[in-house]
């Protein structure tokens, strides 16, 4: 029996799984903690290069979802403001008071842009993502509509293949007629290379970025031909951020997962070949599991299943243990393969999962711990906010 | 533009993606959405095949997490009350009124068997299982301290490889105990074949399943020498459920996904070789989304990535269309392969998840359709409770 456990402070139910104050070993399981001493680590480091670099961050709240961690970000990190995937997610920075709010997507649904086009109200200034000139007829009347401005940025798909033109002839048209459109504003360019990121080698995606610089200089290029200045060329991401920073083409930076680290990130490769979670940025986002059944002898069952993680990007791995690995993961059980038998029933082990930002997704807090207390449980805010 | 869409109707925010009484075509994407008509069929179903069997159903609330879907299970379809995989689960249905309640899994954390203890107090009968006589003293300790009885399942690992006990010993050992510990009643026995749900073959699943059937009798006689009956002897699933009636064995049910259906359990295959997504269940269950994209010629991005679904099962279909195919995924965005260039973007999608379970886990609301229209909006009561 763990006497440490406070029975009196969890009485408040099912809603949290810590409370501050308490201690670490008293948090309830599965949950999401985050070792605020890395991540703050993390987040003043990717500040201190953005600003060495003459780079506005805009932090990528889609991985985090958390208007705290983004105030973080903000505060420590010198981020100038947020960047996030969809208008319920920009509504939730909306309301906590960020100014500078992108998303860095596409905005197609007319109730959405309805949606989008009231945010100014509140405020915030807001950037959207176009590539596709019918979008911006839709985008101005809304604007007009609620007597607001929309800033745009034109999406280039620089390799991800998912959304953004492909052709300078395509920037150039788009530019024009948002230029040419009431309450928009022409505010420069998206083109984040997802599809580079992961790769494991510095020089595979070295050469990925320059392909991608290379389309982007074009782009911006044809709109200087027709007297069109982009503000702002934004993109990167942890994998990449030190090629845009170099390129002479970007001046801003969207980075996310390297506050938090995972396991699939952290296999990539730096210049040295070392892995870039071991020295460039530290783990600072965990699953906290508890073993509850040992029944065979070499394997341990734990509480942190698929509801708990998504492992889209591979399983977890048990981290700062070599001898005990999770080797298998269902709706509500991991499998921890265990040989010698050194788990016990109720021992607790940290998971970096395989990806963090749809593992955030699950969850709806972050439990903040520092020297073996828990000193802060924040809500995920955005959570869920898909649509 | 989509000239149905009710703009006024949608101001109330990014709390919900639709309200009841919208038409179908103006919901806000990604979300997902019940066909009632087909639910309704299901459910009642299963409820006659289990009347006509003879069998109790207590339908697993760790599929829909939804006090709303449970009641529509107990009141169509009959079913006796509810399975759940966590206390925190358990204390959403306590806390809607639900009688009948077993958490069948594990509950080793001290703070946690507190929690489950309290919950009688709310007029619920609850039942947990157990795999390890350690656990037997905890429980029996916490229910004698808040004045309440808890009912005990021992659990079989018959094939899953997860929890459960595997020896008849040591279900006898643990029934021993469960009869001498004070404020616990043995109920019986939780012997769930997880494993062998999603095999294709129907003859695979009964070899698998007529072995677990000869463990769990040998459990049963073991029990019944020392003079210990079990009550109940709960089991099946899905892909399994017909042999539990008809084993002479078990007397309960606990299956989910039949309500729902996905493209995983979609794929396997009846007695007559025919996928049970084909006659047996119907797809009730999807994700809806919308194209946001579509640049390249042959290719549209739709607006369900990874933070609307879980794929740990594999990618999605798309529901009743063959010319169109899911084929990536990643965070915000799916990839569909669309080679007669036949979508426009604005076009809505029913997507098919690979695995209801972990999917509806991620979303927050559940907007029930019928003819068109949105006829209801449920909670997803439980979601997010891991703990």
């Amino acid at each position: 029996m763990n006497t440490h456990v406070k029975l009196e402070d969890l009485e408040v139910g099912y809603d949290v799984p810590a409370l501050p104050g308490m201690d670490e070993a008293d948090i309830q399981t599965p949950c999401l903690i985050l070792d605020l001493d890395a991540l703050e680590r993390n987040v003043k480091k990717m500040g201190d290069y953005a600003k060495a670099h003459g780079m506005r961050h805009r932090a990528h709240g889609k991985m985090h979802k958390s208007v705290d961690v983004l105030k973080l970000q903000m505060e420590l990190g010198g981020a100038v403001g947020v960047c996030c995937q969809k208008v319920s997610e920009a509504e939730v920075f909306a309301r906590a008071g960020i100014k500078e709010i992108l998303v860095s997507n596409q905005v197609r649904d007319m109730a959405k842009i309805d949606r989008l086009a009231q945010l100014p109200k509140r405020g915030s200034e807001i950037i959207v993502c176009v590539d596709d000139v019918d979008n911006v007829a839709d985008l101005s009347a809304a604007a007009q509509k609620h007597g607001t401005d929309l800033g745009v940025f034109i999406e280039i798909d620089c390799g991800a293949g998912r959304c953004g033109v492909t052709t300078t002839e395509a920037v150039v048209e788009i530019g024009k007629a948002v230029r040419d459109a009431k309450n928009l504003t022409f505010k420069g360019i998206q083109a984040y290379q997802g599809a580079m990121q992961h790769m494991d080698s510095f020089e595979d995606r070295q050469a990925k970025l320059d392909a991608a610089i290379a389309q982007v200089k074009d782009g911006i290029d044809g709109l200087k031909a027709e007297g069109i200045e982009c503000d702002l060329v934004s993109g990167g991401g942890t994998g990449s951020y030190y090629f845009e920073s170099n390129s002479g083409v970007y001046n801003e930076l969207q980075c996310g997962s390297y506050a938090f680290m995972d396991a699939d990130y952290g296999r990539i490769l730096d210049k040295d070949g070392k892995r870039i979670d071991d020295g460039e940025w530290e783990n600072a986002f965990f699953i906290l599991t508890q073993v509850m059944s040992h029944v065979k002898a070499d394997k341990a069952i734990v509480d942190a299943g698929l509801k708990a993680q998504s492992i889209d990007s591979g399983l977890p791995f048990i981290y700062g243990r070599d001898d005990v690995e999770y080797i298998k993961c269902s709706d509500e059980h991991g499998v921890v393969a265990d040989p010698k038998g050194v788990l016990k029933v109720g021992e607790k082990l940290k998971l970096v999962p395989g990806h963090c930002d749809p593992t955030a997704n699950v969850h709806d807090w972050y439990v903040g711990v520092r020297n073996g207390k828990v000193e802060t449980v924040w809500p995920i805010s955005a959570r869920g906010k898909a649509y």
